[in-house]
C-alpha cells in the first residue's frame, strides 16, 4: 500500500494555520503523467474577507473548498465546464456577515452560493419554533433558523491527504463542530477525495454526537446547479418510484416536473419529493442533464444513508439565481417539528456517529450522459413513476 | 482630456486586494502644486479590527472613507477643523460586531459613529413589521432594523482614479452589494470626487436593480457634525419653505428649531422635517453654522433627487454624541410601512437604476459662511417659512 | 520606587497594534531568578481566528488573557496543573461567531470556554425582556441576553506593564467600550497582575459610565473549573453564613449542595445561592477544593464590592462540559428586572466609576488547602451556616 502523505493547514488545538500552500506533483515528488494541483488560499476583501478555501485540480475536474464555511463546496470546473451556479451574492461569504436571525430567520440566504452545502446538523429546513430543554431542563422555544448552523461554521482542523497512485488520490479532511454547553454537540468528520484525472469527487462525512447524551440530527447535501447543466427543456433522470408536490405551487408545474424551463423571471420556486429506486448494491443516483444531452452532473450514494430526495426548481432570472437544486438528505426539508413527528429525524446514542458518503460525477460528452441514463432506466427496471397530484401528508406538513 | 489613471484597491472577482497603498504627486509623478495624498490602511485591534480605510487629503480638505462600511465617510478635517461627531463608539467598526437584531432592532446604532452614513438602500428610518414575499410567494413579516443594511456591508470592489489637472481629480470608487436570493439584489455604485485645493468632496451614488423583478429603495445620507460647526447658538440656514416637528418631542422646541443649544446632558432628541427650495437649476442647499459664524459646512444637491430633508438634533452631552444630522433623502426616515403609503418609496424596475449627487462643503471664514446665507435667502427670494405648530399627516405617523 | 516599563499593545485611537510579542527577563534586561514570560499571539483559524490572546508565565503560574473577549481569562496553569474546565467548544472563540440572541437569548454559551468571564456590564442573568428608554424618550421593549455584552466585546486599548522586583510584577491592562449611541456607555478598565512564583493573581477593575445620565452596572465573575479541582467528593469550602437553593431542581441536591458528583451525563444544572462571611478587613474568599485535599482553587475579594456569591454546578459528562462555577458578583444571576427590584443594581452617575478587586489562588499541596480551611472556619468563628429548605424571596424570582 502506498504511502499517504498529509499536510496539516488548520489545527486550532495545537496552534497550527497554514495560510498559503502550493501542492503538485513536482513539489510533493509523486510523479504524475496529469498534472495536479492544490492550493490553500485566504481570500480578502469584500464579504470573502478572511475566508479559506482550498482548491483541489485533479487534472480534469477542479474544485474549491470551504472550511471557513463547513467544507462546502464552492464552485467546480470539469474539463472547462462550469460546475455551481450564479447567485446574487459574490461569495464565499464569511460566517462573519450572516445573521441566520435576519428576514424572519432566512439569513442563511445571504451567504448561500455554493454548489454543494450542507444544512443540518441539528436541524435544516424553513424557520420554525422547536421547544427544547434549556440549561434547567424546562423546556423552552428556540427558534429554528433556515438550513440550520453547520454552513456557516468553520473548520478547526484542516488536513490534505496525498496518496500516490497510479491513480493518486487527493483528499482534504475537514473537522466542524456545532456545539454550545447545554445544547447538541455534534462534530462533523468530512473526507473529500478525487482521484486525479477522473470526473468525480465523493464527500464522505461522519457525524459524531460527542454529548454524553442522545441527541438529534438532521442533514440534506443542497446541491445546487445553473447552466449549463440547466436549460430550457432540461431534465432531472433519476429512479423515481414515486414523486409528491410538495404545495400547491408545485401542484401548478406537476405535468413538467422532471423538466426545466429557461430563466423566467418572477418564477416561483416549485419542490417535488422523490422516492428513488435503489440497485441490489443498495446505491441509487439521480442526473441533471441539459436540453441536448451533452452535459449531465449525476449525484450516487447509498440510499440507505440518504433516503430522501428533494428536487428544488427556481428557474428564475439569469442574473438573481437561476438554478435547481438536487438534494439527497436524511430527511426532506420541512419544519423539523414535522419531520420528527414523521420519524426522520435521526437520534443518535452519546458517541455514537452517522456515515454518509455522496458522489458527484461530470458527463460533458452525450455518451456518458445516455449511459447514465440507460442506468436510471436499469434501476427502475421497468416501474413506472407514481406522480402523486397532490401533497401527500407523509412528506408535507398540512397535506 | 487628461488621461486617468486608475488603482483597483479590492476586487473579490478577480481576487485583487490590495492592504496597503500610498498615492501622492511624486508617487504617481503628476506635478501638483499642492502636496495631496490617497493612503489606503485595514485597521486592528479593538472593534476596527480588519476595518479598510481609504485616506484621500486634497492638501486642504481630507477624510476618511470606509469599504468595509458601506463606504461611509468616516470622519474629515479642513485646514485643521474637525469635520464629524464624537460618537460614544471607538469606530470605524467592523460590522462583523454589529447586529441589526441587538436593542429592539437599534443594533445599528452599535456601529454609528460616522460623519456621512447612507441609510438604506432596501429600508431606512426605525425598527418595524414589514410583509414581503418569502421564496414560496407566500407573505411573511420580516422585521426591519433602524437604517437598513447598507453601512454594514463591504465593498466588493474598490478603486482609486487620479484625473491629472489643474486642478487634479482625485476620486474614490466602490461597489457594495446589498442582496441575497429570494430578495432584493440592489447594488450601490458610488464615486466620491474632490479637486486637489478644494474645500469640496461630492458623493455621487447610483443603485441599480440588479434583480430580474421590480424592487424598491429608500435612501437617506445622514450627515453628521458635532463642534465646531454646532455649539450654543449654532443654526440651520436652509432655504426651507415649510418645516413641521416630528412628533410631539419636536413641538416642545418648536420655537428654536432652527438654533442649538450647547451640550446638555439627558437631552432627547428632535427631529423636524423641512421642504426646502431650489433654484431655476434644481439644486438646492442646506448649511450649519456656527454661533459666531465663521464655520459653516454645507450640503448641495438637486432637490429632485432627493426631495426629502431631515433635522436631527441631539444635543446631550459632549462626550455621548453632541451632534446634529442633515439629512437629504428619497424618503423620510419613516419606518418603512408608513413611506410607502404616502408614496415615497421608490420602485426600481429591473436593470434600472437611481442616481444621487450629494456635496459637502466646508467654510471656515465668515465671508464663506456670508456667501451661503446670501444664497439661502435669494433661493428663497422673500418666501417666508412654513412653520406647522404640529405634525402633520404628509410626514408624520399618527399625526 | 521601581520604574514601571509599559509596552501598548492595542491603542485604537492612535492606531497602534502589535501583533507579536515576546517579553522575558533577558529582553527586557530585568535580571529573574525565576524565567517568567509574556507573549502576545494573534490566533488563526477555526472560531479561534483573528483572536488576540496574552500569555502571561510568572514561572509557577500561568495564565492566557483574551483581549478579543473582554479581557476574561481562557485558561491557565499552575505547575503542571491545569486550570480551567473543558468546554464543548474549541475556543477561545471569536465574538463574530456568537449572536447573544441565538437560542432564545442563549446565544452567549456559543463562545463559553473561559476560566473566568466577567457577565455584565450592563446585565446579566437568563434572557429577559427589559423596558428601557429608546432614542425619543420613550419606554420601549430589548431582549436582554444571556449575561450581557462585555465577554464578546474587544479590547480597544491594551498595555502591558512590568515593574522589575523582586518581586517583578507583571501585569495587563485593558480597556473595554460597552456602549452605544442612546444606550448605556459604559467602560472596563482592568488590571491583571501577578507577581513572578506566586501562585495568585489579582483582577483589579474599575468600570466608569462615561455617559452624561446616570446609568445601571451589573457584574458577576464567572469562574470556572472542571478536573483537577472537582472530582467525585469535592467540596466548595466558603464562610456561608446562609446558603438557599435558586429552584426546585436544587432543592433536590440541597443535602450535599458543597459536595460534588463525579461526571454524570444528563445532569442538570443546580445552583445555590451565598451570603458569605467576611473578616474585619471586609475580605472574604471561597475554595473548591478537590476529595483528595491536595488541589485547591481560591477566590479572595473585598466583600463589600461583590456581596453576591453564586454556586453552579454543572456536573456533566466529562466531554460535554464538566465543571463548577464560583460566581461572585453585584448582584446575583437572575433577571435584571428581580434583581433591580431588589435594589441589587447599582446605579453609576455621570463619570462615576465602580471597583472591585478579585484574587485567584491555587494549591496543589495539602498543606495549603488546609491552611485556607482553616481560614474558613476562623471567619465562621463557629457560626453555623443557615441552610434554607427552599428558594427564599430575597433571592429566587417567584419564591
Amino acid at each position: 500500500m502506498a504511502n499517504v502523505r498529509s499536510w496539516t493547514l488548520t489545527d486550532v488545538a495545537q496552534r497550527v494555520f497554514v495560510d498559503r500552500l502550493d501542492l503538485n506533483p513536482s513539489v510533493v515528488a509523486v510523479p504524475s503523467e496529469v498534472p495536479w494541483a492544490i492550493r490553500k488560499r485566504t481570500l480578502r476583501g469584500g464579504l470573502c474577507d478572511g475566508v479559506d478555501i482550498i482548491e483541489v485540480d485533479n487534472g480534469a475536474l477542479s474544485f474549491t473548498l470551504v472550511p471557513t464555511r463547513g467544507m462546502g463546496l464552492w464552485k467546480g470546473s470539469y474539463r472547462g465546464t462550469f460546475i455551481g451556479w450564479q447567485a446574487p451574492v459574490a461569495g464565499p461569504v464569511n460566517p462573519w456577515f450572516v445573521n441566520p436571525l435576519d428576514q424572519g430567520g432566512l439569513g442563511w440566504l445571504k451567504g448561500f452560493d455554493e454548489c454543494i452545502v450542507r444544512c443540518g446538523l441539528g436541524s435544516n429546513g424553513p424557520p420554525c419554533t422547536d421547544v427544547v430543554p434549556d440549561n434547567n431542563g424546562n423546556p423552552s422555544k428556540v427558534n429554528l433558523t433556515l438550513h440550520g448552523r453547520i454552513a456557516n461554521l468553520p473548520a478547526n482542523r484542516v488536513e490534505i491527504q496525498i496518496k500516490p497512485g497510479p491513480p493518486t488520490e487527493l483528499t482534504v479532511i475537514g473537522v466542524v463542530d456545532e456545539s454550545m454547553l447545554f445544547c447538541p454537540q455534534l462534530r462533523l468528520v468530512t473526507r473529500i477525495s478525487t482521484t486525479v484525472g477522473s470526473n468525480r469527487l465523493t464527500i464522505s462525512d461522519r457525524i459524531v454526537n460527542f454529548r454524553e447524551v442522545a441527541d438529534e440530527v438532521e442533514l440534506l447535501y443542497h446541491c445546487n446547479f445553473g447552466m449549463p447543466f440547466i436549460d430550457k427543456g432540461a431534465r432531472l433522470v433519476a429512479p423515481s418510484l414515486s414523486v409528491a408536490p410538495r404545495d400547491a405551487r408545485a401542484v401548478e408545474g406537476l405535468a413538467g416536473y422532471d423538466t426545466y424551463l429557461g430563466p423566467t423571471p418572477g418564477y416561483v420556486e416549485q419542490c417535488y419529493w422523490h422516492d428513488l429506486a435503489a440497485g441490489s448494491d443498495g446505491m441509487t443516483l439521480a442526473m441533471l442533464r441539459n436540453s441536448d444531452g451533452d452535459n449531465g452532473v449525476v449525484l450516487r450514494y447509498p440510499k440507505a444513508q440518504l433516503p430522501c430526495f428533494t428536487q428544488w426548481k427556481n428557474t428564475v432570472g439569469e442574473r438573481e439565481g437561476y438554478v435547481t437544486g438536487m438534494e439527497p438528505g436524511i430527511n426532506l426539508p420541512n419544519p423539523k417539528t414535522f419531520e420528527r413527528e414523521k420519524g426522520r429525524v435521526v437520534v443518535l446514542q452519546p458517541g455514537a456517529s452517522y456515515s454518509s458518503d455522496l458522489t458527484l460525477e461530470i458527463h460533458d460528452q452525450a455518451e456518458g450522459v445516455a449511459a447514465v441514463e440507460a442506468e436510471v432506466a436499469s434501476l427502475l427496471a421497468g416501474r413506472k413513476t407514481v406522480v402523486h397530484p397532490r401533497p401527500i401528508a407523509t412528506w408535507s406538513p398540512g397535506a
